[in-house]
């Protein structure tokens, strides 16, 4: 079986393996107060050209997610994300079990826009009843998106001053950074460091074996953070392994170089689909990748390949998601590739 | 002002009242473990003709519903509702703040079907990655609805069949119940005992001073439950109040008889501005109206009336509720009845 | 039976009762946006020479204390308390449930100190693990205490210095509050609001039907604290009920005079029990007095007279509670010093 | 600087990171549906001699912690533990975000008593108020515990007992597991299993990178389980991560054999000091000794060693923790050793 069906499937690129083994009998303080993660930290700062941000390394999204908004918002308050957002759909609640309300507003392409969100806003603020309300006060994005799809300089510059004028803040949720980076470089670490509250440089979808790091550029808006990130479960005793990872991965450009090449290889076996007459759910340039296969299509490279269900189209198709992750064998993509190229040229006659 | 913005402007029926007057100086225990309490628990359930069931009081609706919420779901489990739903919207986001996701469903009446909680459960299910996903574990209904609308003895069987189909339980609050029982007798107590796990019947906009009633069927399924209700403050140390009212508001069918009195105005009401050429939002039985008018007629009225804002329908026209309650005054109907009148008769004209 | 269990067994005192028949066909808005609660307000603002203060009305004590707490602390921090206060031990982990610790110190007559207040926050600061422990980040008093002592203006005054040094929140409990206005005089409305963060007036045990008056005396620390009552379900519909009954129970001193009348009960009856050799399990100048009793003398006394046990001192002592409230019936009083006087004068004997 | 503050100052075991290294390429599954985790599970429910058990993994302890109460509580309910158990000092409130109140006993050397736990039960139902209590439902062990001190077979067998009559869970945090089976080899993983709803086999503290096994002797009691996971942001995405590193460190009694060298360092260390006339905090069997030091002395050691402060004795002595772990260096040990035998034989003289 070649698998497919996530960038999670390996363990970590050699590169991180290989600092882990090294340090592996080194002494340290525990709970990330340690020199491996004051390297990472100073190491991230700067590819974010902003020595003032602090860093701080978790083990899971889900876990930095629900401790960045729980650490964010009043108990009134809620966070506006897509529909088809992480938080709101494939955390089992997390957020809420925080006591915070997901405000999910609609989206075709898993992206929300400045408009959508002044419009939350407006709404509201302008009800007379909004004291009944739960309180808009945060922005929750992820880039790229559940759906490989990535925001523009332009949008992400719109998003964040609305979030200025309202006083919301922005937070950007980057599980798949690396990919993102590789295909849109201008979305580039100054940036996101220049334009939101905090973001993530995921780890565990992006070549490390496990790890995220947020990043906080304005730390004074965020004090006693690491209370926060104890009282969640998420302070990691070990957490040097986090520092050790994050320097191996982010060293010389080896972060981007990951998603380039996964990109590449995804964005060769979406052409490959659409030579066979395979259209795709929505167009992304990212890892992942959507085809709408014909059933029997489907039910044919299941005999060989992983890969996750996304949506039945209609009673016919069934749009499916396969990923490419820094760590997958470039084998499992070459036989992809053939068994693509395998299919009739029209699978839907 | 004449007020109609809602159904909860002045104090108690004058049955209601006498009864906290007549009771004042007697002595009995806290917490509503008096005799009060007690005879209007009996009369509760030969009204419900469900001698076991269990009946607690409360002040407010948002306190009854956060709490027998939070009593009836596991900590991933989440409430199937319509987006209209009182807890979806107007309660602060008090249900999420006891840790559980409210799970919207569309409506545009404010009720929801019974395909809508199959088709939601189904999806849940079979979902591969539902443990990433919040279980429906109770549907929320409300009876009237936030829109004034009334679900039929079919509806409700449906659902209830449904629930019992997936082991969900079903939840109606009845916040507005002397309305609905008024204007839709088939859905009477005894039928609303035997298919619930848990309904309310409302006090503070129904003739009491304040209070909810919240009828358990089935009292095995909720163990402990005055710890719950403890816990979120909802006790009431002088509980014997919640008991004298209920005792005088529904004896000699006085809730009903209430519900329908204000139901009789409102629909005269409705009459009348149809009369005028105004259409309503969507039609209804009980106790509140929502006429879209002209921005210039609503401007008109609101210099002697109050009432609710609801939404915009064009640059033109807005939709607005009118409350009819169980102690609005005559003269208030009265007034309005003539301003309506003295409409031209196509005020869109 | 004459009841002495607690200090809420009746109804209201005539004057509050009469306010809310006088008031209750009148038309006001909901949710305590109205002229009663406005004119309750400035009355209390002005007795507390505070006129900056904001006030906010609630229904019960448990209610008023969770959504205090909980709208000032951070997720990771918590409140230090008595060990006896009633948030650590009568309110079902209300505190708790919100997401918060209760950091109970030890006491042994309802009060704490500034020293321990001081050594607790000192202790978890100097702690290199603190980001480990829970953040002490208020205190909560009660005044008079669950054990019916007083702070003196002295301890306040030092206990309100530590709390401003640390920059800690200090909440006083004052859900029996008149008899302390009673009792001590110089501990009054204006040296609270100069001493607090928060504070309440209870109405509940004070001759109100129902209610506590939260006391904000620098707003501008608590934004949009509505929203934290209406997400509590602490938001009372008919909130006018709140403003009506406290402009009559704080009118022309009727509120401290209540205080005063039961004090003076209290205090004949604990004067009846020592000429009878009874001992005080602790000296009380308020309206609850904890005699400790024979355990013969217990049984003789409760075929007449309900009162709450407290705690076995011995295998033949027990010490237990009676309180006389604003509300209780003179004729209890009478006939429990008729009984009392009837005991042999040395009961151990 | 020699390390010996804590337990986890070091990467893995070598035969624990040998085998990540060696399985680092293959594809799997995620979140622990893959056979790695799988073949952990059937050795651990193996050498737990109970088939039947469930057996789930996390990267932290806190993290488990807070998940299997907040998993077994209902709201209302609360978890007996030492007043020195992890949970109540040292996660920052963890158990409290999840609504739980912990209910602390007194302790003198970290263990609790059947007594104590059955005195707590009947003291809570006894109490006429008890639904104004939080409810004891759980007891909470750590086993060793937080002083290194172990309970007998009989001791838990006592405790079991109680919790069974009174249908209470009993959940035991074996993060340091290792030397409790090495030291108290009567307590082994089958007793455990029969006498417990819940128990962790410690991985970070006990030679793995990080993770803990949790062990769910019955698992019908615990429905769901992984969605609780899942929304505590604790169910690893690389789940195989945890699988193959228990699977290693669990094979061939590695697990035991660590925790039996580093316990016998441990105690040649303790035997050292007392040589040297310093005497213990309390008397411990397993990697964690308590030496009570002259002030000076602790400065001089503090020099080269690292070691965690305990608690201050009186103004000449601190009661401090030296740790040696499953992956300390053997070096560390010796040097230590070393320092403490060239002390003055009576270093208080």
């Amino acid at each position: 079986m070649y698998r497919f069906e996530s960038d999670y499937l390996e363990g970590a690129d050699a590169q991180v393996l290989n600092a882990l083994v090294r340090t592996n009998a080194e002494q340290t303080p525990g709970y990330g107060e340690d020199d491996c993660c004051a390297n990472a930290r100073t190491l991230i700062t700067s590819l974010c050209k902003c020595p003032e941000a602090d860093v701080h390394f978790f083990v899971g999204g889900t876990q930095v997610n629900l401790t960045v908004i729980a650490a964010a918002l009043h108990p009134f308050e809620g966070v506006l994300c897509a529909d088809t957002g992480h938080i709101n759909v494939h955390e089992t609640g997390a957020v809420e079990a925080t006591g915070h309300k997901v405000l999910a507003l609609p989206s075709e392409d898993g992206k929300i826009t400045a408009v959508q969100v002044r419009d939350a806003f407006n709404s509201h603020i302008n009800d007379v009843t909004h004291e009944h309300r739960v309180r808009p006060a945060m922005v929750y994005l992820s880039h790229p998106t559940e759906l490989g799809t990535l925001y523009t300089r332009a949008e992400l510059e719109a998003i964040f001053a609305i979030t200025r004028e309202f006083r919301l803040r922005l937070y950007v949720d980057g599980a798949r950074l690396s990919y993102g980076l590789a295909a849109e470089p201008e979305v580039d670490l100054p940036f996101l460091a220049a334009h939101t509250d905090a973001f993530t440089l995921g780890g565990t979808k992006c070549g490390a074996l496990f790890g995220e790091a947020l990043v906080l550029p304005k730390p004074e808006d965020w004090p006693f953070f690491r209370y926060h990130i104890k009282q969640r479960g998420a302070l990691l005793a070990k957490g040097r392994l986090l520092g050790v990872q994050f320097s191996a991965l982010l060293k010389n450009g080896r972060y981007q170089a990951l998603g380039a090449q996964a990109n590449a290889q995804a964005q060769r076996l979406k052409a490959a689909f659409r030579s066979r007459g395979i259209p795709m759910l929505c167009d992304t340039l990212t890892n992942q990748i959507f085809p709408v296969l014909p059933n029997r299509v489907m039910a044919g490279l299941a005999q060989n390949f992983s890969f996750a269900f996304w949506a039945a189209v209609d009673g016919e198709h069934t749009a499916v998601r396969f990923c490419v992750g820094a760590t997958t064998p470039e084998l499992n993509a070459d036989a992809l590739m053939a068994a693509i190229l395998a299919l009739p040229e029209s699978p839907n006659a």
